[in-house]
């Protein structure tokens, strides 16, 4: 039997086999009540849904959500959506699959940029800060943590939650920023710290392997304050920064979800602060409303309620 | 006796007269128990605070908020800014005082960009627009609408509160939404035209003189409903734009608060419209809040509170 | 086999079949862990539930919801009400059923009024009106828009959800109005319009056949500014309408729902307002109320919990 | 001297002297720094705006907010109301003053209807309780509380704040939800009883003579509880009073002001109990608004901010 | 077969039979998608959950929810939990199974601390009110009610929801209060009389044999005015009351739920009613949270998220 | 002269001089339209009203709000309290008055127990924690911060906002912590912690010397993560407390305020962070109530509104 193409490439009525990270495994009852297995699968380009109907009770033991896979189907069209009928999934074995090309890497779903070419960038935009300290101190904190801010997702399911998804967000960010930094007078080298640093502590409120988990410190003390305290530490080794600087940008990090009841324990006090709010704001709903579109496979010109923004949304009419 | 500079150019201990706008005049007591008035005075570059200490029971008889006026005395620096003590102050004589410069057009504050250099930058935002059908829509709404367009202020008394502060505000929000647009792969064509549009109504909802007062229409139907049938009144002469364009731009209007709470009777259901409603909402804080560093004369860092942001601001650190 | 008795007059243990609408099809599990069909069925007289237990895999091609129904079988009374258990039921064959009496508005849950009647109180009222110009401006609308306006439900789901509802809210609306216009010293001539035009968007807000659905303007738009768009269209008819009239009456249509968080964009502001938005509430409370109580099958003295109202409801001490 | 008319028939430029009720006695410095006396008058008729501008610190010590007075002058229009600028004020010697006319009565704001003919409508709403045992209780009611409920305010200032206004609050309340019972199918018993009962506390709940002042119990316990202990203090000498119906019209009391937040402790379940509360809430509005609308003197179309409505109203045309 | 131990006691893999009251019976469908049965089963020393998969059908008929039973089974431990396997469950049947031991009383659930020992402490709490009136009228009040008093649970679900729930909350939040009442100066019999009080409406706003449910009155009237009805009734026998003092502890009781929108008709207005609101919701989260802690049953550190305190909470670390 | 005894000890009618802080210093118009000054006045003992009517102009020169000043006159009561009317009032002039008996620990405002015994009482409740690292790390903190913990205020002006008050508000914290924690096995370790360092950030929130003021710090990032940062700051001296321990010392700083709006980023998820917040919130509520009740001088028996706490209260019957 062939392999499969990428999931974003699939089309239908193709069969064949292929790896994948299960990332969600439901057993439900269909119309003519018999139970059948509801599965999401990933690789690096993407999800999709797939489902088990036949052998249900035995094929159920040979994996779980948050493993690797080797599954094996005919691709379908349902609702406007292609999926995957499986006739066969199980775990990935190590030894013997890697033979057969399996890859970790290519099973786990990605921002859509290299992370080579992000970093590259994030470099690039340090290396425009005007303020020496502040440069070195940015510098200092990036290498430091490169190897989780290079892959870190940006949240468990909101938005951005994928590998390097946080990396993506903090670019796009900066980039908006900086932007409106230069439209509105606001101080490029603020709110590139501010961008960079704003969701810093989610490197330690979640613990990301092939999935992601909220850790005990993300639950008590939340990625705001965390990302204070990982500033602090930064600065203890640059002791030239001045002080009102770092100030400054612990209120970009306390006050970038822009009102208390939104979890910052303080409000927006500078234009830098009600910039970087914005643009955050903007960015993440922007992107939970692209994924709602794209996921959404309901009749009719408007997509099922999305329960975050509370409203349900219109399909562009293209498509 | 001398010709006092504009407002903007005013420094302390400087003698002399000038035309102004008089946009507010009230009668205080000082604390000596003596009654003093405390007056605003504009020109084309900005307003400043001025006061009347002697005669004040004959003087002020001799003008009245919302008139222009001749008015002579000397700078002076009251806790951090230049004012004027004024020894004389009356109703301008049109016909005797043009013989010695007046020009209304002179005494009104106004957006700083020339009008002209901001109507050509719309026309050729319109010439962009993609659609022939809208582009002729938008084309025949701003030349209807031509001569209040140019002069109208945004609004009252929040923000861009002054001659041709609409268009200041349109052009500004028009650019950031077309940049946010490349961004995040919205139609360019529906953001023009929501930027020139949503807020429309305004050129009936208020009346503007030299001051500026909300109409019976503007109260009972607001500026969000007002716009949309003003839109209407030109689709109509436009048979050929697509039934459903027109919805969303409709759509952008109404939504362009983001919220019901804030007046709009729909939330935002489109790309667009998510950015719109961010976009204005940003552009009219962040003018509030330079408005508010400008003005403020507390001690200490921070301003005073600001009642609509409800919270004191950091004031610049060279400032 | 006979035929039954409509539903508003169907008695326990009584065979037989009928034609209705099938407004609602679920498919269910039991307690014994066997699939069963969950059905409602509609005719002029009122809502019936439904259950088929045999044969459900082949019976539920044969339907769907929204469809005309033949179904056969016998009523049983289950917590309290009476519901039929079918052993037929199949979608409707126009030319063989029409044979055995099928008729399409015999199936059709309907306002309890006949439509003829309802129609001419409401030009009636309209004749009431003492000025000439709006007295001939609202039978230009009402001709206009007949056709809809006779049939038309007054929302999807929540109340007056059935043909005519539309009509039989309005009435109710325009005669309480009046009894407290005579009361508190209210325009009568205002609130005949307001009861007439208030909800008028709703003619292009839903799309209605047997079922109804939100249009995309309905849901870009909504029925509240849609209904302004069909005034100024009649107003252009008119010419001799009194401007400030014309602002009025679009302002007791913006108001209506009382609060900008009901998604009204001005807040009521005249004596008429606030009068048709309290009237207007109560009417549509008070018909969930009914509804609920009618419907509800839980045990004790009190409902289960009315979900829009977030409370349960005593049920009258003789049910 | 001539002496002048009743407040409600003083026209401009009419010279005399009059006994009233000084209902405010407020000290303000004018615009020239001078201190003038603002004062409210009453009679039986409404009330007026009185000023002194000469001998202030002697008039002053003459009388009080609260007492009955004495004053002489003339009147004179002011923004386009009627007010007294007054030479004379002395509070009331009664026994001298008895001889030149004073009437305690006379002085004293009322409702407009003559009280006797309130109190025969109230016994006729009585005798028209179909249930023997209610009608019993609410006939014992009445006559137990009649020297209060005859003369009582129905608030301290909100609305229907002078004599007798809450036996003219209670029958129009009555007169409006018995029209709805109609309309509604509600029932006109229970009605009649919530009518009666639902601000039945506020005879303790505020302590009134010529003004009107909270109870400690008022304060501590408020008039919904205290009505509720009325209604079992009559209870208790009425046996046959059916259970589950005291409990119904407690209901009616307690939830009469519609949601917790306005102070009820539970929200209505009943029918009767959403009417009860939508009638009180209409008739209270609207009588806020008339008096806003007659109180008014701003200049515009609009009045000015009604705090508690938070908005300003349109001013009716003819005005 | 032996006789399995008290709940409280018992351990994996331990078969046999006892008495029980069934207090919770769902049908639910596996992952296979074959029904069984999910039930909560209660003696004096708490509660367990129970599931039948065998004869699902059969011993379905044999027991309800609110019923006394006889089961039998294994233990069994399931996701850190200790559940029962059984085999059979039947109703009691009283006389035949008196022999065998069953007493009621020994399956019911019930406050930790001996009723005896409990209601010992608050007739010494009584008898330590200093003001002899006062002491009389609550000594009235618990030997009025002493029945219902010494079994009546504390609520339906939320918190003390079990036999002498109520007794056990009302000491402790004596006892906390009296500490906070020396503390900060705070009058003990007040508080003694608040803590008493403040939820005696409890014994009629619900009806209690083995399960629990909220009454007419208790829906419409709610505990907290009927509460207030009780305490007037015991007034009437104790004339020498002082009136102010029976308002302070109406107010008291009224006040309790510290806020209007939590359903107190009052705010708190003394220094003892802000303590008595204080410790009440202090003593009802913390049972909660106890509650929550020991049931929970999810993996990892923190709890499923609490509805009604809507966040999920860390488990101690040593369980 | 003689001297004035300390303002707790002040009573009507007696003449002398002494040496205060003044708090606050307002000029004021009098009914008859001339200028009086309205002052605070503060020493060791407590706070108290003074007037100026005599030489204004001239005496207003000679202090201002925030200076120590040496005050003559006679004491006077005026609605019920005790005030000074003031003949003379000057800055004062420290090596002159040194000699008069001025010391500026006299004149300022203080906790009312001694700040030695507090400090006894810390230290020894310190001593009293069972886990040895986290008893250094306490010790270490408040031998750290010794010299602004036995002086700092509690707040600018809402609770405790005199010397020392931070110092009492925390001793008063622990004392009832531990009581609950005893009742509701809660970990006493962690509420000493919790009650030490909830509010430790406010040593740097706020600058005091004589008068309080917010640093820049304090308004850009709030006490809350002021704490935390303290508390890293000592725990990297303190290399064996385990992480876990200070990530829940961390979350009972962040979550005291109890609640996203009232400025805490994280909600309480432990009991002991549920205790603390509430403890805390019930001795900052007391403490302003009673201040309230103590400053009140309005007639009648409920004090003026409480602007925080929005309500007026119920004075203690036997004032």
């Amino acid at each position: 039997m062939a392999r499969l193409p990428r999931i974003a490439d699939l089309t239908p009525n193709v069969s064949g086999w292929n790896f994948f990270l299960c990332s969600r495994k439901d057993s439900r009852v269909g119309r003519t009540g018999s139970a059948y297995l509801d599965i999401s699968l990933q690789d690096v380009s993407g999800e999709t849904r797939a489902k088990v109907f036949q052998d249900v009770d035995a094929i159920t033991l040979e994996f779980d959500a948050g493993e690797f896979v080797k599954a094996q189907g005919r691709t379908n069209t349902y609702q406007g959506r292609t999926e995957i009928i499986l006739d066969k999934i199980r775990r990935v074995i190590p030894d013997k699959d890697k033979a057969d090309g399996f890859r970790e890497d290519e099973c786990i779903r990605c921002a859509p940029r290299p992370v080579d070419e992000m970093w590259a960038e994030l470099l690039a935009r340090i290396d425009s800060v005007s303020d020496p300290h502040l440069r070195a101190l940015l510098l200092r904190i990036v290498t430091t943590h490169a190897d989780r801010l290079r892959i870190w997702p940006a949240a468990r399911t909101v938005h951005h939650a994928y590998r390097s998804g946080l990396l993506e967000h903090i670019l796009q960010i900066m980039k908006v920023s900086l932007f409106l930094a230069d439209e509105y007078g606001a101080r490029r080298d603020l709110l590139i710290a501010g961008a960079l640093l704003h969701d810093i502590g989610k490197l330690r409120e979640m613990a990301y392997e092939t999935t992601t988990e909220y850790t005990v410190e993300g639950n008590l003390v939340g990625h705001i304050v965390i990302g204070v305290g990982m500033l602090h530490d930064a600065v203890r080794e640059e002791p030239g920064m001045p002080a009102e600087l770092v100030t400054e940008i612990e209120h970009l990090i306390l006050s970038h979800h822009g009102a208390l009841e939104l979890g910052s324990p303080v409000v927006p006090k500078t234009i830098e602060a009600f910039l970087l709010a914005a643009v955050d704001d903007l960015d993440a709903k922007l992107h939970q409303i692209r994924q709602h579109l794209e996921a959404d496979d309901s009749p009719g010109r408007f997509t099922a309620m999305h329960k975050r923004l509370d409203r349900s949304l219109l399909k562009p009419s293209g498509s």
